[in-house]
């Protein structure tokens, strides 16, 4: 079965699965401390990037904003955390981002149009997923919450598609972003037992 | 000769000697462009710490606030290098971060303590450095915005100073800090040759 609630996100080719809006409701505070995860973890990938390429001007400076913005949506995460008394704690990764970045090729330029394709894709995944919570969410505070972190999740992987467009040319992007949303769906096609964002 | 004109920072056992404000009056352009680096180095610092001790909430909490304005001051440098035609480029880094993270020992909680500490000692000299610049650079607007970042700066010394002692007991922050601190004063004794925010 099909969340069909919401329009499908450009750039995936399968939406989400009812499987996984079921198994997130059923445990919300896991969700809550793995998105905390989720968070820094893109704020740590747009930084490692300003890192890879420092004299790529335009790409620097829109991933500052983007980290930025993940490191105050990672506070928001964490505060709702404290306010439900979930101490933070690691959690075993679901096989996603690992699948994902076993695509990137490791020669430059590919491994930067890569890069930035495969960070778009999870922002992509992530805008969708948090809009189902938005939606599903039997919490109205928590759901409402939820819908608020969507627009920027958008913007990020609108910024992710522009800065390959900025550095590539767009057939050769879209060619490879096609062949990536394919590795992408297929990795959710199953549902990870542990309940993550990405599971 | 040493710039008396700013009181010690403390933590800081030797105050910065007047050749390293002579040299980086006289190389205002690389000056910027390092900071720009240290800006994005201080918030990867940060990132990655919270990254290595995901379930100390108070670090985690800290130290976001940290990669934010260092996030923060990153764009503004930035913007200065953008006004001033400065591209973004690499630069060759001064000995005095990698001879400070040389003193990091291996083995937790020690390691715990020495990133603090060293962290800490980091963000006074970028204090102190910072003051100097606001005080004696000839560029009237230019030497304002290095005092509007002296206030972060202090208050991020401040806040590894909490966290070491919110770990660790005060005797043994108080000793690691002199050994510390000892040796960041003598990987500055002896001016670097290419200016930095840290030759």
């Amino acid at each position: 079965m099909t969340a069909t609630s919401l329009p499908t996100i450009k750039f995936l080719q399968q939406p989400t699965s009812m499987d996984w809006v079921e198994q997130a409701i059923a445990n919300l505070d896991t969700i809550l401390l793995d998105h905390s995860h989720c968070e820094r973890k893109a704020a740590g990938v747009a930084l490692n990037l300003m890192f890879r390429y420092p004299s790529s001007s335009k790409l620097v400076r829109s991933l500052t904003a983007i980290a930025q913005e993940e490191l105050e949506h990672f506070e928001l995460v964490n505060q709702w955390l404290d306010r439900r008394g979930i101490a933070l704690a690691p959690l075993s990764a679901p096989p996603y981002a690992a699948g994902l970045k076993a695509q990137i090729r490791p020669q430059e330029p590919d491994r930067m149009l890569d890069s930035l394709l495969i960070s778009g894709l999870i922002e992509a995944r992530s805008h969708e997923r948090l809009g189902l919570l938005g939606t599903h969410c039997p919490e109205p505070e928590l759901a409402k919450f939820y819908r608020s972190l969507m627009a920027s999740e958008a913007r990020h992987y609108g910024i992710y598609w522009t800065l390959a467009t900025t550095y590539f040319d767009r057939e050769i992007v879209n060619a490879r972003l096609d062949a990536l949303a394919q590795t992408e769906s297929e990795l959710l096609a199953t549902l990870h037992p542990e309940p993550r964002i990405h599971s």
